[in-house]
């Protein structure tokens, strides 16, 4: 999947193996963006629920939305080892895939700091699908969250990466 | 992919169409669990590092199953709809299929009380694959988590409930 | 305001006169229930931006009412002695007095518990206002949120008690 | 109540309607100051009370101060779309007015950063207005918070702001 | 230290050794309480300045204590495997020892649970000493903290404990 | 203890003795570097269960140190008049001292910011040292907590400081 030369290393792990929050303090605060997205399978009614609900009553995108970008702010606090940043903009985009019964959750997340912002990125899209989980589980208990991935990143050291999947399909 | 009958209806929403944390005082305080999954793909050498790091350096599933174990207390926090729920039993199994490249990460989550705990679940999978992305990054920055659903659930007046898919493939 | 016979001392703090989170483990587990209310009021410019993103662009209501509910659960979080309380329910309602150019939020939360959730009900209001605030701060500096109080709370030893304030008005 | 221009478009939503936290990465770290303030009246009882125990049993007002405070630090997890922020300095003040059995509470908030710190000094005077309320409800349920509101402002981009009211006063 | 029979097993792994949040679902809610204590030692000027903030200016204890009963209702937070529970009382007691230049700082934690709140007293403790430190550091950076234990528990199936030590001096 | 001049105020409190968040945007980001220590004591029989652990079964040390990295990121939740700040590094050892049947932990913690990191780094000591008690409490309630203090102090005006004290030997 991936086929750029990356360290072979683990950076999370000192000498020792153990874990440690890594030394940042001497990397350039840059403007960081990453891009990642995600899916949540569902029951076509469950999907025309959800649209219905877009329009007039209910609105769980706009609920799933407000969680994920809330989500991208707690990163720090769920992740052991992720730095604290100050995220300079989150937003946040649904795509409806019809024919699928099938929603796509995009998030781009962007700081000036020291590290990137992949992680932020991740934990949005995941909390926004399960905002979505959430509030239609009463009507569709099996629905499925797949392909939740990094996107893009810009920024840093290691400057720009592009996932070669095409997301737009929701599919690897 | 569910073929039991279920609500059609949002029950997050009142009939005005607004967000509301429904009312479960009437509800019963019955003991419930709920088991979910989810997978990480990686590249087979990202997967090489985990299993040494799990035997001698970098324990890089131990650290994923302690941030799923935290984040599952933490999902009323990030869920906005959820109701606050005292766990009384959380545990998580990461299972290594080395011929897919592949972590099934599986979270069973328990309570005694008025609402199931299958967003606790699921909130616990997400975050413990994500613990892996975040440690792996550094060698493997397009791994992918997918197949992340609810497999059973107990307890409640809606009872017993499985999904009907195979979960330790991984896949649907 | 009150006339009601209440107590003359405050509880919070012991015979020595110290803080403490006082013990509640011999009270009843009641259903309790409190509402409140509170009004932001604004520009009648500010107002009208507020009901065209009700209907399409922009719903600063529904974000102001997801806010509101999560808050409630944090409150434990905020008010240092305020007990923790699994939530059953939380519900929020905004009412438009277009002729004051004043929005008022209301907030009903129940539980089932030891203690009241007077102040939950408030911290909801205020954060629901104060995210209102927050989303129309670019165009209107001036807003002012003001009356919030409790009306009603139901439960507990100390039974039924209603505000004497006509709280559809806004005011005292 | 604002007579200077302002914009006339609610900048956390984008063109499609759709809620974000707005970019501020191209904006200038600069020192960024808000006085926000607010009040509670009470019964003359109540505040009797409360002025006693500053002097020696139960010292509310510096109870309220730490919530106050440390609220403060709390704001972007509470307010969906308010940019995370290293505060540089909280102070709260508590001023009585006896004829009036009212405490007025003022926040002064900074920070050198991208964004204003209006939102954290409204919620410091908030949540220190209501942990007042919380300390004293065992003896006046009755008590109203009003006239919370932003007094001033000052740094970034649009400079210096001053409300028009006489907030000595408490009232509009 | 302790000389009853007690478990030869670390309960919070499971047979493979894998860390787990243990299952207390078959336990019985009953009324639990813990009391632990722990010592700051200073300078004796350091001590002196605390005394007359107590009295007049600049009241450490009092912020303490606020800092330690906040933190017992976070503890299932911050400690991995530590569940959740709804503190129903939460004490906190500071004794100066003027001879020593030490401060006792004693918490006692109550809830009507399924598990003991040891833990919760200990945190209660920790971050009452540590907020002393915070609030003295600028005149006397080398304060430590020590001889934190559990003095006493009550409740639950393992029934009464009481540590062999005198809490009062402040040292085993 | 310390034999260096210091301050000989609290400038947590203002000139009337309030409390308050002081006032560091004049101060300089530079590269501030704090280390701390304490140590927890046990029965020879719950340490040698710890080590085994390590070695196969239980991780002890291991969640230990998550749950201080993780608590450190959490300080200025839990310290009232701390001020936040993006940790650039965080790191964490346990030394056993088998013969005391004794865990030292050492943190040391860094940033690039306007105040030092003393506080973080005594957080992550005493919640690592915490959750040690935490998952060895069901074989031994009497361990002790003890030493916890700053060793050494890098950056800001106040420059370099170092402990007089032999830390490596857990005892002043």
């Amino acid at each position: 999947m991936t086929t750029e030369a990356q360290s072979t290393e683990l950076t999370h792990f000192d000498q020792t193996g153990q874990a440690h929050m890594v030394d940042v303090a001497g990397k350039q605060d840059t403007h960081r963006i990453a891009v990642a997205s995600g899916t949540i399978r569902m029951l076509p009614a469950t999907l025309a629920i959800i649209m219905q609900g877009n329009a007039k009553k209910g609105d769980v995108l706009g609920i799933a939305r407000i969680a994920a970008i809330m989500a991208a702010k707690r990163t720090s606090d769920l992740i052991p080892l992720c730095h604290p940043l100050p995220l300079t903009r989150v937003s946040i985009d649904f795509n409806i895939v019809a024919e699928k019964a099938m929603i796509i959750c995009t998030a781009q997340v962007e700081t000036l700091g020291k590290t990137g912002v992949e992680i932020e990125a991740l934990t949005a899209v995941q909390i926004g699908l399960l905002t979505i989980y959430d509030m239609c589980k009463a009507v569709d208990r099996g629905m499925v969250m797949s392909d939740i991935r990094v996107l893009e990143k810009h920024g840093g050291k290691s400057g720009d990466w592009t996932s070669l999947i095409d997301a737009s399909s929701g599919q690897a």
